[in-house]
């Protein structure tokens, strides 16, 4: 695979031998986690293809879109619109990087305690090894925590057209007012580097064939609430992570596609694995590509992930955006109402998030919430001590977990959770 | 001194154990550094007395207040208007602490990997030991870093009266609705703890009150510009730090006096510090009471502070409300366009501040820069990375010092402070 994209990836200035050992630890830990699970869906086919050509087919074809005239941007994070994207008929492609990469050179840039979410995104750009972050006409930031708020400042030195939008930390009027005059700047934006107006009618579809991917990763979603489990958290968990890359009709259809085989397992009673496996919702901060280390060790160890209340997961995908809207501006309307719901753990209060997880945790029919959390993120790992003292006086067993992408801690960690597990059976 | 105020604590529900051992710390604190100085103006007895009251007289001060039926309001940050507290006869105090207390407590509340200015507002609550804190009548938090913002989600659970205060990220128009706004929120806010309405006379009473304050203080820092300086880093930075604390009226007198001395010892040519003794500006993190572990490390190690480029210094201190206005909107609109130019790092971008370090390193004419910052503040770390290189690129030296209250790296920072000083000389 490695000869057929070469000349694109020189082309797009990459270090290809840096490019080579990613992709081989990459491919290693695809094999080793996701193709060693047994009782997998046929579906995921699918997304084992779409994984072995993330960084070839599918820039591939960005940069086919890119040929005829349209537009790539990058984001970081799950406030950027893609309806207003995609209204522009531009790629919405999502950055974050759930490796370690050039950490020695990114920590001339940035603090040693930089989250693991942020300083991998320096590393990727600075190794020269994200296609993506390559191929994109437009880099987007946003002001959510203070590490990415400031980061992008020296981002902004890396890549040549970034962009920072603004976002509230309280869901006030004025916030509100802040995230509607922010994405009417950002349509600007987009405007200008697409050449194409957003009018209604674009506005509209671009709403359509977002809420037709969300759509698809609900009815998946729901799927998950049946005992036996129908599918892995391990794949669950891919699903939502190829939600930020994939072209979003494709990717609607194959999850609809794995969902007409996962209605006849549960028809069946079959499952990926046994009925009376504990059942564990994942609470906290997102996992991006690969980082599939917590579900693994989970599933490794006995129980089987039902949720994600996370951006990689139902944080992110939750809520549709109304399509009842007629004008630009009720579409807009719609669209803030829509995002302005997000519960991340930068708003405070933040009590939104914490019902949610109560309504997984029912819904989803766990047994006990783990709450994830990277090193370093200050937004989630203080939410995690609220959170976790809010579930314990309601019963509901939880484990806090904070680690790093590295796998020093993970017999550590799998002796955590077996006896956590021993506990909730 | 502690029987005479025992019994005042103890209806404050202090714990007179624990308290006793913090001010008998903070006694041998103050003696070892500040006392042990040379060649101190007389006026600084004043603040020796000060700090000698400062949990005993100052305390039965404010209660003396709250018995004549005034409030105490308390808060962490420069983005609380004092003008607006003065308005309603209230006083304002600040409620950072400089030196960790009952870590072990707050560790089960918080991170551990959260800032030391954070830390201890929560371990001297949990811990009973500060007065202020338990003599206020309303706690206002702001959202300003995350850790703060965060943190005061679970402050609320331990103070009956807490306030938060929303703050913008970016000096946008929105940005500076929302500060607006929130100063509106928190005058209706005060008038309701209070039972005084805020009119345009008495709000133009505050601002005058607090800009005379500020006003003397820029008159002290404009007489460290000299060579040698007048007075060391260590009382002007005690002077910023009662800043918070004492009345503002009896401060502004006090400062003066001070200067009608150094003026005296300038027009001698005296100095606390030799003429030619490398001149420092410390630049980033606030320095609370009794944070005195860099400037007394800097100036036992053979240099000077001529300037404090922080909240507790000229980022607080510098530009006065316009006190031309006559209606209570001048007279708000004036107040917030002087808090919005704080340049503080939680603002993204924050090119202001850089500016202002440049500013300042002329006019003191400092031979280099130490920029300062506590652990795990991340606004602060990573603009400290920018704030370095774009020094280094006008060729002004300067240090990066990253630290914490303890003194285990007390011999390691002298080291390379001493080397720094080799070097710039």
């Amino acid at each position: 695979m490695n000869e057929r994209w070469k000349r694109m990836w020189e082309g797009l200035g990459m270090d290809l031998e840096a490019h080579d050992a990613l992709l081989e630890v990459l491919r290693k830990g695809y094999r080793d986690i996701y193709l060693a699970q047994k009782n997998r869906p046929e579906g995921m086919g699918y997304f084992d293809f779409v994984m072995s050509e993330v960084h070839g087919l599918r820039i591939k074809e960005l940069l086919d879109e890119k040929e005829a005239g349209r537009k790539v941007i990058g984001a970081f994070c799950l406030f950027v619109p893609e309806e207003i994207v995609r209204a522009a008929d531009a790629t919405l492609v999502g950055l974050c990087a759930g490796a370690d990469f050039a950490t020695e050179e990114v920590e001339k840039l940035l603090p040693r305690n930089t989250c693991s979410l942020i300083k991998p995104a320096f590393g990727f750009k600075l190794g020269k090894v994200c296609p993506y972050i390559e191929s994109a006409d437009m880099v987007v930031g946003e002001n959510t925590c203070d590490g990415k708020k400031k980061s992008y400042e020296i981002l902004n030195d890396l890549v040549p057209n970034m962009y920072v939008m603004d976002i509230p930390q309280m869901k006030s009027a004025e916030g509100r007012a802040l995230l509607k005059a922010e994405y009417l700047r950002f349509k600007e934006a987009v405007e200008k580097l697409t050449g194409t107006t957003i009018d209604a009618p674009r506005l509209k579809k671009g709403i359509e064939v977002v809420n037709k991917k969300r759509k698809a990763i609900h009815r998946l979603s729901g799927l998950r609430k049946a005992d036996p489990a129908p599918i892995s958290g391990l794949d669950a968990l891919l699903a939502n992570q190829v939600y930020f890359y994939d072209d979003p009709v494709r990717f609607t259809d194959s999850i609809n596609k794995i969902c007409d085989e996962l209605e006849a397992r549960i028809d069946k009673g079959e499952g990926a694995m046994p009925k009376g496996t504990p059942r564990i919702l994942i609470s906290g901060y997102p996992m991006a590509v690969p980082n599939w280390k917590l579900p693994w060790i989970i599933e490794t160890a006995g129980a089987v992930v039902v949720g994600e209340e996370s951006c990689v997961g139902e944080r992110g995908t939750r809520n549709l955006v109304d399509e009842s809207g007629s004008t630009l501006d009720e579409l807009i309307e719609a669209i803030v109402d829509r995002y302005f719901k997000i519960d991340c753990a930068i708003f405070t209060p933040n009590r939104d998030r914490l019902d949610h997880i109560l309504e997984m945790f029912e819904a989803y029919q766990a047994d006990g919430v783990i709450h994830y959390c990277l090193q370093f993120c200050q937004p989630y790992l203080i939410e995690s001590m609220v959170i976790e003292k809010a579930l314990e006086t309601k019963n509901i067993p939880v484990l806090r977990i904070e680690t790093d992408y590295t796998s020093e801690d993970v017999g550590q960690l799998r002796t955590r959770l077996e006896a956590f597990f021993e506990l909730i059976k």
